[in-house]
């Protein structure tokens, strides 16, 4: 059952605090959630199946770690109850502008992509992407933005490749509208790209270094 | 089991909507948590006898209402979540300014609460408290402060009466440092008392009516 999992994942980064890893013996999960030794030790096994946890050994220490995935059960029920209670579903990311490898540019210009951008987000972006390097501080929204739906981008096939489905969100970064964009499929990477139709280095006079406050809707 | 009571006024509410009272079948209810029929209606007996929701019939219909001691339970989960995620703990209550009966004045001039306030607030309250009518669009947030613990002002007996203890939290209100205090046990109701250092009224110019905005710090 999920709701397991869930309670689980909610102890352990509770005892773990800022970080997403804490020394825990399997006794101490089982008090914390209430259970027996053996059954806390089946449940761990349980997490550990589902890639929520990793455990390792430290100086003889159990360590549990918490996976991205992990997390995102966490952070994906926060959207949840967020948005069941009404709560403003915007969150602020902020971070330094920085040079992508040109990569966003490709694949912003594909025009499976481009004839969604404008149905779904509402323009067709200026063709590249600004890349934003997240600051720490901001991890914790930058995981409920990964947890979230957002809008779907389809993926689609071409001649000779795949292009797979992207979550876009829509958002606002100095006073203009864009949106943040990302593969459906992806690891955990600190750094989001942002498209608008406009030329945002251009038009914001960022460069690489500047930092830049991006408010995203999850709803 | 609490977090059972957790998934099923969840489920409730989801679909509830922005109301707290939906009409929804036994069966239903069931289909949406999994259970069966029997299980569900055990568990909506349970959820009755712990006060988290009324149940009653309209045109026939079952109409599943979650009371406030319910509502306290998802909103006391989203707060712990939040702090166990990190999340920014200030949320914004707007409202309209409106008169008291002298009653918060009476009570926050008490040589109890007093002391406690300077000790545990770092204030010594002007005597009287500014009461703001909560706009309905923050009614959300209002029960988030209301399910938060906030800094415990103890009770305290004098020879004829007893004084119940007190939940602050603080908060900042136009510029200036303030604290919402709330009767550790009281019913909901729309209405928070503001206590500061300064008399409110004069030092931000406000009269019956006028409009503010108070964020409050529920961490």
């Amino acid at each position: 059952m999920e709701q397991r999992s869930y309670q689980a994942l909610k102890a352990i980064k509770k005892e773990a605090g800022k970080s997403n890893s804490v020394y825990m013996t399997t006794v101490r999960f089982g008090q914390v959630l209430g259970f027996s030794q053996q059954s806390a030790s089946r449940l761990l096994i349980e997490l550990e199946e589902k890639g929520y946890i990793r455990r390792k050994l430290e100086n003889r220490k159990q360590v549990i770690e918490i996976t991205d995935s992990g997390l995102e059960v966490l952070y994906g029920e926060l959207n949840e109850l967020s948005r069941i209670l009404s709560q403003d579903m915007r969150v602020v990311i902020e971070g330094e502008v920085k040079s992508g490898l040109g990569e966003g540019r490709y694949y912003v210009s594909r025009k499976g992509y481009i004839v969604q951008f404008q149905e779904k987000l509402g323009f067709i972006p200026y063709l590249g992407t600004l890349n934003v390097k997240v600051d720490p501080l901001y991890e914790g929204n930058l995981r409920r933005m990964r947890s979230s739906e957002g809008i779907r981008i389809e993926g689609f096939k071409t001649e000779d490749r795949t292009f797979g489905a992207v979550k876009a969100f829509r958002a606002r970064i100095g006073g203009e509208d864009c949106a943040v964009i990302l593969p459906e499929r992806s690891v955990y990477t600190d750094t989001i790209e942002v498209i608008s139709k406009e030329y945002l280095r251009g038009k914001l006079g960022l460069k690489d270094g500047s930092r830049v406050r991006v408010t995203v809707d999850l709803s």
